[in-house]
This record gives structure tokens, C-alpha cells and sequence, in this order.
């Protein structure tokens, strides 16, 4: 049932029942490798292009966690899944091979969240009983299609951030299902907010707007203050972008800056690896929520938390063509305890 | 509720209250230029690049929608889109100036009844009273994204079809909220199917065997014969892709030839319009379906139709990497009457 401007409360709540993750060589010699599920050393991860590897990633990764809940592909009844690449290529390869019925998402980084609002709608309506969503990003894939060749070597910005290499999947079953596991309670489907950011090596800048708006409405429609939250996660905002966030809230009169989170400042050690502001990428809070925060929910270190993917939804011709950089960000609260 | 293996009954049945089409010159001249609301005669529609003008195309007509409805951009609660572009850029910006919480999509020309899908389910399920699902192309921005600049100048081949420019868009609202409309009944989200095909100029056979597979679980899925439909429509896989399509029913020992359209091979006039195997991309069934067919079924000259679009999801980089062709198609029952 929708409630407020824009969330929908999910009155069966369904359950987040597993979850899956798998990351590249870079993601491994970071703070958070003891969490991921499965890596690879190989960038190329035995594929002859950085597109066919990335796909294979996600595909690895969604078998995984298929396998790991004791289901097979004829089980599941719908996937929800997406990645950054033109035409959205990793995805649709992987789910080719996979051969379940699916539903192509894009929302540039903001496709995690996306992904798990519809499973999770899809299952509090009864229109599944097993449904996926999943994401994939690979730093070497984006880089060619975004910026530059690898060959060409180019200096990263100050600003700029690093796409990860890395998919993660989740696994949404109704409330009855299994057993006990963190629900879905609300969703917030964000709207497009552009300040005017026209620098593509500042997509910290450009989404932090998206995200404010999206939490800020989240709490208005919920009635919920910060604090309710043991954290709110940004998907990767970066460094910079989180400071953004942070003040604009502040703003408000409200203080985030022990509640917040951000998986692309959270995935790399930004001394030793040369980061910059952090990671970026759809897979990046796909790996960094379905690993690092999904084993603190199930642990009960954190009990309610705010999954906020955000996706900046420029390409490289709109960037050439003058246009400034348009954010969205999509909220999901996860909470182990159901009233 | 799930019925079947693929397929989603809408108990609620929604209503398809309104639609809006908008194309550009080069449709006007075929033979469906009386059935289209909007149109343009500048294929740049008065911008300075062949994106822009595809975004303010699809704004326009999405605008119309929202006008001739007595609605509001504020009271719209989710909106639903795609397009073909890297990116999704021609949505991103559109949206972005209607500021309606938005779903990204991505499924090549699939994306229309995508999106048509999702907004359904989503009154249906008392996610939202007021949902717009909406696609968009252009020939010249799809022409020098997926094949090669307009200035080169190159030959199609025969099996080639030409992207429409256009766009189309639908409003959905519940049962009990307006004047007569048809329902949407059922829905069936598609596997993808992969045989092989890797001629990016012959799209329709690489769409056909995934709109049989789709169309083929359907009727299984909902007891239903292909003559239970007035019209079984696919959304383009123009003219060699629809003989394909008839011949693979033909083996399972059904004929569809009197029941199937395709909207690609509706829309130009192949004799005088140099059009080859007829018109593509996610503007195609858009614009034809939110004209052509909806006034068929407003007038009820029909009253049972099954809206099946259907997308290839390659790109030139998979099609470079030697990758065939994966498609997928998306099946919406729409019927006048319901028990």
C-alpha cells in the first residue's frame, strides 16, 4: 500500500531470505575481504573481454546463491537485474544462460535498490514466491566505456571515484518461507534530481541531491526520524559525496553523520589503494550490502537499516553533448523485527 | 497471483484508461499517420542533437497524457520507462523535467510492454492509483549508436528494419476509477531465448523464437487457444521475423496467421517507403499500440488482445565479441470484458 508521497509499505512483509557476493583482485587487498563470498584473482576471470568477465561474474555470483538456498533455476520465479554496461550486456547474458524470466533494469548505480524494491514488491503481492535481484559492475568494462582505454593511462581525478569489480544478489522469499531473516518493511522509488553537476569525475556531488531527497521523503512518509535506523546506507556516494549528504542534512537540523554509511567509501583502503573517493559502480553496494551489512543483520549488530542506492543517469554522449548529470536514489528498509 | 509457470493473474484488473503517441516524419508518411495524436515534421524537434530530440519526444508525448487526463505531474505516483539508448539517456532526461518517481528499464524494444507490465502490477497491488508506462526511439540516434553515422550513408540489408521515431505511453489506473477502459488481465514476463542468430541485421529472427516461447507459455499458462485473442501482437519483428513466428506456431500445429500483427510490419509502407523488413526499436510498439490498437479496442472492433513486445538484447560490443543475439519478449492480455 502506498503511503505518503512516493513509499510503499510492504504489509507482508517479505523476507531477505540469503544473499550472495562475489568481487575482482582490487576488491580482495581492501578492508572488507573477509566478508566477501566468492573473488577472483583473474580480472579477466578466464573470459577473452572485461564485458564477457563481468557477465560471468554476476553469473557466478547468482548461482551461488542459487545453489546455496537449495533451489535451482526452474525455481525461481522472476529475476531483477542490471549493470552499467551499453545495453545493459552483463546482465543479459548472464540471465540467458541462467534461462529465468526477467525483468532488465537500468538505473545506473541506483540498480541495486531498484532491483530489491521489485522483488520484494513482486513477493509482498504474491506475484512470486522466489525471486532475485542483482547487479554487476567491473572497473575495467567501465572504464573503456566511460572514460578511457586502460591503455591510455589516464590520471584519475581527486573527485573521481573506482568503479568495483563485483556483482552481489538477493534472495526474497514471503514471510513464512524459511527461517528467521531480516524483512522488508518500506520502499521509497526515488525521483531524478539534477543541481547541475556537469563534471562526470564528480558523481559524488551529482547523486548526493538524489539521496538526500529520497531518505528525507522516506522519513516525511514514514514518520521515522534518523535515528530509528542503526544505519543508513548509501550505495556510493564516495567520500566527497557522503560529506555532501552529511550536510544537507544538517540543514534540515538533522545529524547523519553517525547513522550514515557509504559502501564505496567503506570498500577500499583510500591510502594503500589509490582510491580517490571511494568505489562507484552497481556493483558496488550489490557486493559491499549483500556481504558486510547483510552478515551485521543476521548477526543482530544492526536490527533496521536504509539501503539507498544511487545512480547517476548521464552517458558519455550527454556529457559531450553539454547536459549536467541527473541523480536518483532508491530507499529500502530492512528490519529484523516485524510488529 | 501466479498462475502457471511464467504468467501473473491481476485480480484487480486495472484499467488502461488513456494512452498518448507521438512520431516523426517519416511515420507520418505511412499508412497509420491518421491514428497517431502528435507528430513532428523536424526530425530534430527543434533541438541541437538527435538524443535530445528523442527525449523531448518522449516528454511530449508523456505530457499530453498527463494533460488530457485532468492530471498533474505531482499526482502521477510511479512512472515506468525505457528507450534504447547507451544509458537509458532519452528516459533519464525526460523524466528528470516530470519529476515523477521513477523505474528504469531496460529491454531493448521489449521495454514497452515492460513497462506496461510493471505499472499494471503495480495498481493492481495498491502500489499506486495513478501509474504511466512510456517507451521511446529515434532512427537517427539509434542509426549512429548501433550502426553506423547517418553521413556514411550505408545500405540496409533486406532483412534489416528501420528504427521508428517515436514514442508512446500509458496511464493506468484502477478498476473503479474511470469511465469505461479495457482491463489488463494477465501478464506473462518472458525467458530469454538464444538461438544462435548473430546477424545484427536480421533482429526478427532473433526475436521470434523468444515471442513464440513467451506467447506459447501464455496460452498454456491461462488454458487459453491463440483464437481467444482478435489480435495476438507482437511489437517488432517486422516481416521476416513475423513469417517465422506464424511457422513455429504452424509445427505445434496452431495457426496463427489470421491472428497475429506485428507492429513493425504495420506501420510504414514497405513498396513506397524503402523500409525493408518494416520498423523496430521501443517507439515502435509504443506509438502503434497507444494509436492504432487502442482505438481498435476503445471502438471495441476488438476486445481480447495480447500485447507482446519483443527486444533483442545485444550490443554492438557483444556483436564485435562474436556474441549471437539474445531475445526476450513480455506478453499483456487486454481485454474489454471481464467476469
Amino acid at each position: 500500500m502506498k503511503i505518503g508521497s512516493q513509499t510503499i509499505q510492504l504489509e507482508n512483509t517479505p523476507k531477505l531470505y540469503n544473499t550472495s557476493s562475489m568481487v575482482g583482485p582490487k576488491e580482495m587487498q581492501g578492508p572488507l575481504n573477509s566478508y566477501f563470498e566468492l573473488h577472483t584473482d583473474d580480472i579477466f576471470f578466464g573470459e577473452d573481454s572485461f564485458e564477457k568477465a563481468e557477465s560471468k561474474i554476476m553469473k557466478t555470483c547468482i548461482q551461488n546463491l542459487i545453489t546455496k538456498t537449495g533451489e535451482s533455476n526452474d525455481t525461481i520465479d522472476y529475476i531483477f537485474a542490471g549493470d552499467l554496461l551499453n545495453q545493459c550486456i552483463a546482465s543479459g547474458y548472464c540471465i540467458r544462460d541462467l534461462s529465468i524470466p526477467f525483468f532488465g533494469l537500468y538505473g545506473a548505480c541506483s540498480t541495486f535498490s531498484e532491483s530489491l524494491m521489485l522483488a520484494s514488491l513482486f513477493v509482498n503481492a504474491n506475484y512470486a514466491k522466489k525471486a532475485i535481484a542483482a547487479t554487476s559492475s567491473h572497473f575495467c568494462s567501465a572504464e573503456r566505456q566511460f572514460r578511457m582505454p586502460l591503455e591510455h593511462g589516464n590520471q584519475m581525478s581527486p573527485t573521481a571515484q573506482c568503479t568495483v569489480t563485483g556483482s552481489g544478489a538477493a534472495f526474497i522469499v514471503p514471510k513464512d518461507a524459511v527461517e528467521p531473516s531480516p524483512y522488508i518493511t518500506f520502499v521509497t522509488p526515488g525521483k531524478i534530481v539534477d543541481r547541475g553537476i556537469k563534471d562526470m569525475t564528480n558523481m559524488g556531488a551529482a547523486m548526493a541531491p538524489a539521496a538526500f531527497s529520497t531518505i528525507i521523503t522516506h522519513l516525511q512518509d514514514t514518520g521515522r526520524r534518523p535515528e530509528y535506523y542503526d544505519a543508513i546506507i548509501t550505495g556510493d556516494l564516495g567520500i566527497l559525496g557522503s560529506e555532501i549528504l552529511v550536510d544537507l542534512f544538517k540543514q534540515e537540523g538533522m545529524d547523519l553523520s553517525n547513522i550514515h554509511q557509504d559502501c564505496g567509501a567503506l570498500i577500499y583502503d583510500h591510502d594503500a589503494q589509490d582510491t580517490h573517493c571511494g568505489g562507484s559502480g552497481c556493483g558496488c553496494m550489490a557486493s559491499v550490502f549483500s556481504s558486510y551489512f547483510y552478515q551485521k543483520l543476521k548477526s543482530k549488530e544492526y536490527n533496521k537499516v536504509l539501503v539507498v542506492s544511487t545512480g547517476a543517469l548521464m552517458s558519455p554522449t550527454s556529457s559531450l553533448q553539454g547536459e549536467s548529470i541527473p541523480g536518483i536514489a532508491h530507499a529500502v528498509a530492512i528490519e529484523n523485527e516485524v510488529s
